[in-house]
Order: structure tokens, then sequence, then C-alpha cells
């Protein structure tokens, strides 16, 4: 059980910091953190709970890396669905919380989105559907590779949370404007199931294009020479 | 002696790196730090100390985290109070020396709040008082989980302090706006019995909250299977 | 063929997360990420793929460091064709599918400068054609001794890929107003060959200055006393 | 030798690149980096160099941080006169080539400062001479016991160029605003040779702090039980 509960914690942590510092603290005028603040705070979710948590569950927190790990021959596939049940549980609480703190202020709304992925004009900054499959499709992809090789035995040991957290930071630099940055299936679920509506309807290209990513990522990094720590 | 003296100068360091930075250089117009560079200054404060003073003392610079290590079987209860004295020691000096500096321009006032913690109509960015302790609540349990997860047995050795330390920062990332982010009690009394009044009227949450939310860190890394190192 | 998979990978990872974050992030209001953004950004695609691919190509990603390599003592002249097709063919693709994501946005232009590098008329700020010269010469020997200190047989193992990551992030907060940093041909020529017209006039110094000062970076190391790890 | 050449070259990248990023990049309206980009810059030349010339000098690149470590029982005395040059040579250099880059834009002006540490009216934000003196005692203060801490043998080996280097970030995040941060007679000097006038006439207080503050650095961490590596 302890790596499930851990799995849940740390997805819980990865929603409730990184859509968290986006509704909390990235818009305000003149001193808010910004788009550069919300990358950074995803990031860290991952550095510190992969210190935290790493070896306990292995510290996915995300059912697209679940995924490109098993296809990457790095996790057994029976235990696929039990952590991604345990993700979205962790992710759905983060929401509940984060509603509960962010509503404690009288000019909030969910009609801001509430950190959810989208496109088109859902997308913070108006690009496409395609635009926005084609990014988040890539940098799950890359983010496998990342995370892949940064585990492989002949990496430096230890230092896997610095390169997967900070490449997590990076791609939210990258992609904020795009859809938000999703990559990651569950930290799309437990927001967009509290603001409704268009990110309901909008959260299969969250589930459709990391997966894809990442199957392309565990592909792409076995053509490298994959070894298993 | 060693480690009090060392707790005194890290807790001196945490709220003059801390609350200094947001005091001295956040609001400056165009060229500000924001609340990015706050929250990056105090996380690395706690980085730096953890790499200086770690070896001498645990660098705790919190009584909550002293609390949360001895429940979660990391500390012993008889350092307790000592550690207390020491952080609270540091914490004011570090108020007074920045009383120093910061009254060397003549458009300070301490009506600013002196960076103090607070809630309702002294929360940042306007969080009610229940947003607040919340708030609070989660965040220092989660900076527990963080501390007693990076220091396990089976965590990487020697990377603690960059994994406690940007946990803080991302901590600040996220709560800065509801609280200006305690999950300290040293913190928030060290600014607090200069700024007077309101601040420490609203002292009290920013002792209970956080020592509520380091007893629920400690217990859910327990039920994780703590190791101790 | 494994290294040249891995060259291209990272030499893609490289110009797609640096001029991504510079073309669809860097300048939106208020939240955009800036150029503090943008330098953190390329600095993270070296940092993350060090961790990710260093054991397999060494993870150069630019010509001029695989030029001031080889000058350095560390790398066989033979690779060194190789190395600089697979670096341009990932930073070429990197190219297109950057252009097929920000031509997504309705308001995209090429006109932009699609991140190309620049001087004189072209450089972001307004710096001149020496003044760009010198800066990447500079700069990209500072690179070199960076990297060929931080993987010496004495210094810390494990730990080059944030001394050089990081390394590249500093580059960039210095020079971006300069010529909008390039110290690395493959970068500028992955973009340039998409926004055409000055940015491919220009592209010359892009390619003399960084080996120029790549090979001084080597000379000045060997002066130091280099070891081979 | 080497370690001369190493402490001017690394001597040279600190006020290249910390000074350069405030002259170049700091104040450019909407994408400039402001005080937070530059605080992050001068960490990261200390940060970089430490991995990469460490093992050739111990990266000094100071001279009250080689008089600290003198008085701290870690450096020779012997070698302090030839350090101290070696670090204003490369300073003056860096002073010299930031100029040559600088005036390749046909708005540059030396009446801007240059970069140079300055109190009162000099203040960047209208600090007194007082508070300034002070601010850098206890900055200066602070980053010895850091540097003292971070290298002493009880701690995580091959680290310190990370505690370091982000300490001396955390010292401009808090003092940029006061005196633009010196904590470095070197650095002070070699940007004021250039900006000549006032920056020249309080270039005493750049060397008197930083080395009263080194000593009593020295002193704590002495009195904390300093062990020598």
């Amino acid at each position: 059980m302890n790596k499930y509960i851990a799995e849940s914690f740390g997805t819980f942590w990865l929603v409730l910091g990184g859509c968290g510092s986006a509704v909390l603290a990235a818009g305000i005028p003149d001193v808010g953190i910004g788009y550069l603040g919300v990358a950074l705070a995803f990031g860290l979710t991952v550095l510190t709970m992969a210190f935290a948590i790493g070896h306990i569950s292995g510290c996915h927190l995300n059912p697209a890396v679940s995924i490109g790990l098993m296809l990457g021959g790095r996790f057994d596939k029976k235990e696929l669905v039990p952590y991604i049940v345990a993700q979205l549980v962790g992710s759905i609480v983060a929401g509940g919380v984060l509603y509960l703190i962010a509503s404690g202020n009288e000019n909030f709304s969910l009609d801001g989105g509430f950190a959810s992925n989208g496109y088109g004009e859902h997308s913070p900054n108006g690009y496409s559907m395609t635009a926005g499959f084609i990014c988040e499709v890539v940098m799950t992809m890359m983010f496998l590779i990342i995370i892949l090789g940064a585990t492989d035995k002949r990496a430096p040991a230890g230092l896997a949370p610095i390169a997967i957290g900070l490449g997590l930071t990076l791609i939210h630099l990258i992609s904020i404007p795009v859809t938000n940055t999703s990559v990651n299936p569950a930290r799309s679920t437990g927001v967009a199931i509290f603001a409704g509506g268009w990110a309901v309807k909008q959260l299969w290209l969250f589930w459709v294009a990391p997966i894809i990513g990442a199957a392309l990522g565990a592909l792409v990094y076995r053509l490298m020479g994959s070894k298993k720590k």
C-alpha cells in the first residue's frame, strides 16, 4: 500500500503546487509570479517529491509517465491500473483543496478556468487544436526521454530528481501559452472536473496526446539503447 | 552549544534573507524581484544553511519542523525547547538587523507590514482566515513530508538540502498571496514583534496551523513507511 | 548509431526548448517569461539532456562544443563531421516542429525573427557587429572552460550537467540583448533557415565567432592544466 | 601558475557575467531580467567556476573570501597577495571587455554607473551609508559561513559549488537595492575604475565592509566547530 499512498500524495502535491501557483499567484499585478513562476512550481513539485517518495513508489505522478515507463521496460504492467487510480485520487483531492483555498478570496471565480488545459479558444494564447496536439505529444515524448535517460543505470546516481523536475519546468516554459501545459492526464483531470464545461469537453486531448507522446518517448529511448538500473 | 549557535545563525539567515528580500527588493517598479524572487530567497536561505550547518544542528530553523521531526522519530524531544529558543533568538535578531538596514531608506515605514504574515484584511491578496489556516496546514504538512522523505535513509545521500530548500521556494510560489507564507512560527514571530499591531494579533494562526501541519506530515510519512537515516 | 541519434534528439530539444520558449512565451504581456525565462529554458535543455543522453553521446549539441572538445583533447576528430551533421539535422527538425506549433496561432509571423541570432539592426537591443562578435567569442570561450573544467577528472563526479546547463543559462542572461545569444552554430542555423533573409545573411558570424571562442576556451583550459576524465 | 590563471579567469567571469547582466540586460522594458536575473547571474558565475576551476585554485574570486578563508584556517597566508592580484587583474580586464561590448550600443553611457556599487545618493534605491555598511558586513559574514560550512569535511562532498553559488544569488536578492551588492572588493573595483567619479570615491566601503564581514564569518564558523576538509 505504501507506494499507492505515495503516488496519491505526490500527485496531490503536483496539482496543488502547479495549478495552485497558477490560480493563486500568477496574475497578480506587478509582483505576480507569471508563467515563469508557474513553470518553476510545476517542476519543483516533481523535484521535491522525487527526492521524498522516489524510493517508495518511483514517483510517477502521471498516468502518461506510468505508461511510458511500462513500455520502456521499467515498470510492471500489473501495477499500471492501481498507479493511475492513485494518481487520479490525489489529483482530484488537490483540485478540491485548491478550490477551498482559492474560494476564500471574494474575487475568485471558476470562470477563470481554474488552471485547466485547453486548446483553440481556450488556449491561453490562442493556439489551435492541431498546434496543441503536436505540442503535447512532443513535450511528453521529450519528458519520457529525460526520465528514462536520467534513471538509466549509466546516468549519475541520485540526480534524476533534478533532471526530471527541471525538465518539467522547461516544458512549461515552452508550452504554457499553447495549452497551459498538461503532459499529464491526471493533472488535467484534477482541475477540469471542478472547472466543468469546456475544460471537461477538451479533456480528451490531454489524455490522448500525452499517452501517444509517452509511447514515442519510450520507443526513441529504446532506439538509443536503454539500460535498466 | 555548537548546534544552538548554528540554529540561531541559520534562523537569523532565513528571516533576514527571506523577509529582507521581501521588504527591500520585492516591490521596486520594473526591476523588483516580485513574489518569485522572494520565494527563491526563502528557499535559498534553507538550501545554503542546510549545506553549511546541516552537519552541526540538522538545520531545522523552524519550530514546526523541530516538532514534526520529533513526532516523526528523527529528533530527541529533550532538544526541542532549546532548539525553539535558539530559533526565536535568531529570528528576532534578524528582525532587528533588517529594521536597521531598511530604516536607512527615508521612505521606509513599518506600516508596510515588514513582511509579517496575515489573513483576512491583512492577507496580501485578500484571503479569509479559513483559507489561510487550511493553506498553512497543508503547506507545512507537505514540507514535513519533503523533509522526512529527502532525509530518509533510502533517499540519495547529500541532496536533501536541495530538495528541502527548493521545497520551501515552491511553498512560497503557491501561498505568498494567501498569508505571505509562514509554515514557520519563528519566521512569523521575528518580524511581527517589530511590526506590532495586527501582525501580533494574528500571530497565533502562524504558530497553530504550521504545528498542526507538521504533525500531520509526520503522521503521513510514517504511514508510507519512514526509515531513519 | 546510438550516439548520433542522441545528438540529434538532444540538439532538437535545445532548439525547440530554447527558441520555442522565446517564440511562444517570452513576450506575452504581464505573465510572459521574458529573457530570464528564455535563459533558463536554454540552460535546462542542456541540463536535462546531459543527464539523459550524456552517457550515450557526451551531449555536445553544438558544433562549437564538439570542435572545442576535440581541440581540448577530449573528443576523437573522426567523430567530428558525423556529430555536426547529427546536430544540424536535429536543429533543423526542431525549427520545423516549432514552426508547426507557432503557426497554429493566427498572429504568428516569421517577421518577428523566429528567435534568430543577429547583430547591428537585428541585434535585439541595438548592438553593433563588433560588439556581437566579441560577445560571442568571449561567451563561447567561457562556455568551453566550464565544460572542460566541470568534466575534468578532478571535478565532482556526476554534477557536470548542472554546471554546464546553468552555464548556458548564465550566458543567455548576459548576452540575449546583444545577439539573441548563439554560442552554438546549430542553434542559429536551425531557426535562420526558416526565418530567411537577414537571418541567413548574418549566420556566418554565428559560425565563425563561436568556433573561435571554443578554440580559445580549449587553449585556456589547457594552460590551466586540463586532466582528461 | 595554474591557480593564478584560474583565479584571474574566474574573477573575470564573475565581473563580466554579474555586472554584464546588470549593464546589458537588467533594465530592458517588459522582457529585461531585472534584479532577479542579475542575482541569478552573479550566483551562476560562482557556481559554474567552482565546478570548472575549484579543483585548480579553490575558486575564491574575491579578496574578502581569500581573507576569510585564511582567517578560517583554510588558506595559506603566503598565497594571499598573489591571489588578490590575480583577482584584481581578472576583474579589471572584465570591466574592459564589458565596456567594449556595452559601448557597441549607441545609447550606452558610463553615467548609468556601469554596475558600480554605491551608497547614499548612489544606492540603487536610496539607502544611507550606514545601512549599506551594515548590509555589506552582514552579507559577507553569512557568505563566509556558507563557504566554510559547505566545504567542511562533514558536508556532502562535491556540492559546495551549488551552495556557494546560490548563496551569492540569495545575497543579491536581498541587497541589490541597498548597495547594488558587493561582498567582493574585486567586483567593485573592476567596474568602478571605468565608471570613475563617485564610484571610485565610494569604493573604500566595498573593501572595508566585506573584509570585516569575512573576518566575522570566519570567527563565527570557528565558534560552531569548523572542520577542515
